[in-house]
């Protein structure tokens, strides 16, 4: 550890310094909170600042490291939650101006969990109006801007999360991924970061009006983010706990048997549909090499059924958004929503039930195949996104760059439908001429179910070899 | 152990014996064979003999234990297979004249399982047409026959292989349950059973020509019926592994940590809204005070949200048989499939793909409502049906007597739409005129999401108070 201040700290040092009284959780938080104060008015990536619950929350982990209770595994580390899931007395806001006051009366399954593992909470992060959307703004909070480039996006939906860690605002951070947004916000700042198995993390919302949809139930998760990898299993691990609200959650243990040696990898260098720019292409296959460079028998396969596959996602998501969201969103959603939701329902003409039944029913026929591709390559590692994270505003000018966001996006989508763990680890930067440092490249590193372990130990080679250097300071 | 005869032994009995060469496979083969021959050709449960591969099988088995191979838990033990899912160089007909040539060209999981655990495959157990139905019989076979009464239902789908049990082909079959189709058999023929956890046992049939229906997916597990609770837990266990075929398959252990004590029971005895014959309920109360002699405690109370979650299984299952199934009901089934589905869709008008989506969506909610629930009581007990085992046509006879039984296992399809896994156990007999013997009861006991362990440790106090001495002669 070569960090000096303590907000540059990972999660993985603090909490065994915090418990052997090495650190106070009191001075960690508060160097937490003071960088917050210093860097979050640049980023605005925390929308609720919980300085004050913070450092209650610190001094009391202090206690209890004094009174030698039985402590969990982020005793005292300091994270932020994203504000779109319930946590007690604060409203969940989504993004959303009429949910400003939609307070929740109990914290949800993730927040119970952290909080259980000692974690202390010191602020909320943004996120896009329903969540929905690869960038984060709306009009509640305003843009949360990326520390690389102003002039990119920062990620979404969770791109409050990931701004805060790129700058240093706590070493983990809370996320949830339906089509990306844990693992696109990672990538676009630099970050590490862990879609979970469908079934891995507890999800509930209390001050939610209306259940999951269908495809939600099948795609959507919660999981961390956090600048290395090692935080983001520490994080996982502490986030995975059994909670009855989530009946989706099953209890299978966080590590499987190890794999066959050589675990056999697909790489996939330019996805078959998707759009891959050039550095993006050779992030993929630098990763590839420090796989094989460590013991990993890397090939270059495409996984199966790709291009019909990208289509279940669209599809599903899509129509859901016609049928049972797009009323909410015209109605409470602010104009960058409805941009969002227009754009997305003009690229899905509407379907019978019928062809959605089928279409659902197709998920399963994905899953198997890709389940016995796994079978032969434990691992496939390919773009997180093909394209650099986009400028502002890109995903909105006009149909033909929104199409080309979402084809960029292809393996990510993928991954959501298919209900597979996926992290996502830097692989260094990129020179542009808007970013001083350059910007983040970066591959996800996708694993069988419920083997998020293969994914990390894989990310966690890459990273050792490409990973690249943050917290950072805004660059402007 | 008192049996006599190597066709009465159970499995848990057979297996040690079989593995320390006091019994060898062939005879116990030989002896289920003749028994099968005997009685085969009054009940029709079999309706493929696999007596020549069985012979082979078993004289396999008894080589690999003179060589010292390692033995899996069913090594030499005698079993069924319902003729709905692929068993290789077999056709998987599914009571449907058309599948008659339709070939397997590989063994489906349940299948792979069950011979890695070492299983001899005596036969092939009838099933209606679709497997649509809570009888057995269909135009390729003819009916099953209960050999309790000629005059009452086997049960179905899986009546093939209740009938079997009871007859003593083999200590442990092979069945199915998207609306009951285990533990409704199970039940009509005096028998014990599970319906494991959506996820426990992998499923996946390569003739099918269409992917599972979305309600299926949710919904729909294979598991072993047995004449006895303990070869239903080594049945399970053999059926539980790993299948790269099947995403849904979750790496769950069997047995989860221990219940907190004393365990508490919700006694059902008469769910709201069922029809619940008075011999039925006095079943249900039967039970619940078994339990409560050895421990548990057991309250009458009611879970939560019952009748709405009824609707649910109808709502989802009939509309999908409307859009995706009817097609080929009306083209490949017969006159008895049709009938059913007839009747299904007049009690169900077509719904919208909104209200499609939403009911879809309200599983959740009642899986959350019911896991929660059960944090309080790990354990419901209540019939299996709420009437007797009814008179073969009673459910065609017209759409009040066909609703009538719908009514009567409500909280039978709930438990389906739940996902959660249920034990079907006897409760004695009760007298009626057509059956010498009298009609076997019973009940299931519910368990939360992957706890068939606790499910089976009721179902086996039960059995050892109200137990039914099984395998039986047919009465006629």
């Amino acid at each position: 550890m070569t960090a000096t201040e303590l907000w540059q700290w990972d999660a993985a040092d603090l909490a065994p310094a915090i418990r052997s009284r090495k650190v106070s959780s009191f001075d960690a938080t508060v160097a937490v909170i003071d960088r917050m104060h210093a860097v979050n008015p640049k980023v605005n990536a925390v929308v609720r600042d919980l300085s004050d619950e913070a450092l209650t929350a610190a001094r009391a982990a202090d206690e209890a490291v004094r009174r030698g209770d039985r402590l969990g595994p982020l005793h005292g580390v300091p994270v932020t939650i994203k504000e779109n899931i319930d946590q007690i007395g604060l409203p969940t806001i989504n993004g959303i101006v009429a949910f400003k006051d939609l307070t929740a009366t109990e914290d949800s399954p993730p927040v119970v969990n952290w909080k259980k593992a000692g974690a202390v909470i010191v602020g909320r992060t943004n996120t896009p109006a329903f969540s929905l959307r690869w960038h984060t703004d709306n009009d509640v909070h305003g843009p949360t801007l990326n520390p690389w480039s102003k002039a990119r996006t920062s990620g979404g939906s969770s791109g409050g999360a990931s701004a805060a860690l790129a700058v240093g605002i706590g070493p983990l951070a809370h996320g949830n991924d339906y089509g990306g947004s844990i693992r696109y916000p990672a990538y676009t700042c630099g970050l590490a970061g862990i879609r979970p198995t469908m079934g891995r993390v507890p999800a509930f919302n209390r001050t939610s009006s209306v259940e999951r949809s269908p495809s939600n139930q099948l795609m959507a998760v919660n999981g961390p983010l956090a600048r290395r990898i090692r935080d983001v299993r520490i994080g996982l691990a502490a986030m995975a706990g059994c909670d009855a609200r989530d009946p989706i959650w099953v209890p299978a243990p966080l590590d499987g048997p190890p794999a066959a040696a050589p675990i056999r990898v697909a790489l996939v260098v330019q996805p078959k549909g998707q759009y891959t720019h050039p550095a993006v292409a050779d992030a993929v296959r630098k990763a590839g090499k420090a796989l094989a460079d460590n013991g990993y028998a890397v090939e270059e396969v495409e996984p199966p059924s790709f291009e019909a596959a990208c289509q279940v996602w669209r599809k599903l998501v899509f129509t859901e958004t016609r049928h049972l969201t797009l009323e909410s969103i015209e109605k409470l959603g602010d104009a960058q929503a409805r941009k969002s939701a227009g754009l997305w329902l003009q690229l899905q003409p509407d379907i019978s039930l019928k062809e959605y039944m089928q279409t659902l029913a197709e998920v399963l026929t994905h899953r198997r195949a890709w389940a016995v591709f796994m079978e032969t390559y434990p691992l496939i590692v390919g773009p997180t996104s093909g394209d650099l994270p986009f400028e502002v505003g890109f995903d909105h000018k006009d149909a033909e760059t929104f199409r080309h966001v979402l084809d960029a996006q292809a393996l990510m989508t993928v991954v959501n439908m298919l209900g597979l763990p996926s992290a996502a680890v830097p692989v260094g930067t990129t020179p542009v001429p808007d970013a001083p440092k350059g910007l983040p490249l970066g591959v996800q590193i996708i694993a069988p179910r419920f083997r998020e372990d293969l994914a990390l130990d894989a990310a966690e080679i890459v990273e050792a070899v490409h990973g690249i250097s943050t917290p950072i300071d805004p660059v402007w």
